[in-house]
């Protein structure tokens, strides 16, 4: 019922959001990114119910984001492996590592992202591919695209509205800060 | 209790989610990012029902992730205003409007990311700050940081004792690719 209400929805958040906008799924995802591949490699780094583990591996993989792969008959045993869908959710994993970092790790960063040839710590920030320009708040704006249906340019077109109303700076008012 | 639970892990992955892994609450932000402020905005945008909607504000605000402002004493009515915590979520919401165009979106994008100043849609990915150089599956990794306990320790060392074993190429067995 839920999935069908948000796939109903065109924004990409909400539709990225239906596959894996909860916790464990996330979490998964992030170990499965990492390496992990069995049941009890994923049971064992999250803690997590076996009967609840197996219902979000089984969501994944619906979703396409895993691969189940038998690994042994005698007995049944599975393997899930990130497809290419799923490898691509990285970037995401990353700006939720940074904002993670920035905002809720006052002991210091227990995890980081590492340039694997020098070693060093690299700081992800987003750019434009096609100009180099970082993307940020005051020059960058989420509109709506050329797929968008009434609703959304609706919803983008209020947005706007309430922005040029609001009394925080945004894009849109940025010739005012 | 699942609040508590999430705490004490350290992962910063996992503490983020612990603030907006849950569909509404990164839609609302999403919202609140956009320049909505106010109660009715957000009901209309996202079709939620109140209750459903007044938690997840009392949440975001209790997380730090909006500040609620009070704008009429008669009837009494509140503003939601995205923090500099909540303002700087935005780079995950860029990551997942561009994986759900990329995956979800078989008709086309309906929300894109424009340049504010030319109107160009733009291509967000991740660099290193540091070094310039694009993140990548190939190159970068994430690993155990400064302040990781040693749970966090030896869930990043199987993860890559795993990732030499598995059959799909990682950071750290690129050179077999």
């Amino acid at each position: 019922m839920q999935r069908k209400s948000f796939e109903r929805m065109p924004c990409p958040i909400a539709r990225s959001l239906e596959r894996v906008g909860e916790w464990w799924s996330m979490l998964i995802m992030r170990d499965a990114l990492h390496g992990f591949r069995r049941f009890d490699e994923f049971q064992k780094s999250l803690g997590i119910a076996p009967n609840i583990l197996a219902r979000r591996l089984e969501a994944l993989v619906e979703a396409g984001l895993l691969e189940r792969h038998r690994y042994s008959e005698h007995p049944p045993r599975d393997e899930y492996v990130p497809t290419p869908r799923g490898r691509d959710l990285r970037p995401v994993l990353w700006s939720l590592v940074a904002w993670g970092n920035r905002h809720f790790a006052p002991e210091g960063a227990s995890v980081v992202l590492l340039d694997a040839e020098t070693g060093a710590v690299a700081d992800p920030i987003f750019v434009d591919r096609n100009t180099g320009r970082p993307i940020t708040e005051a020059d960058h704006v989420l509109a709506a695209g050329p797929a968008a249906p009434a609703s959304t340019r609706r919803r983008y077109a209020a947005a706007e509205h309430a922005a040029h109303a609001a009394p925080l700076p945004s894009a849109r008012r940025r010739t005012a800060q």
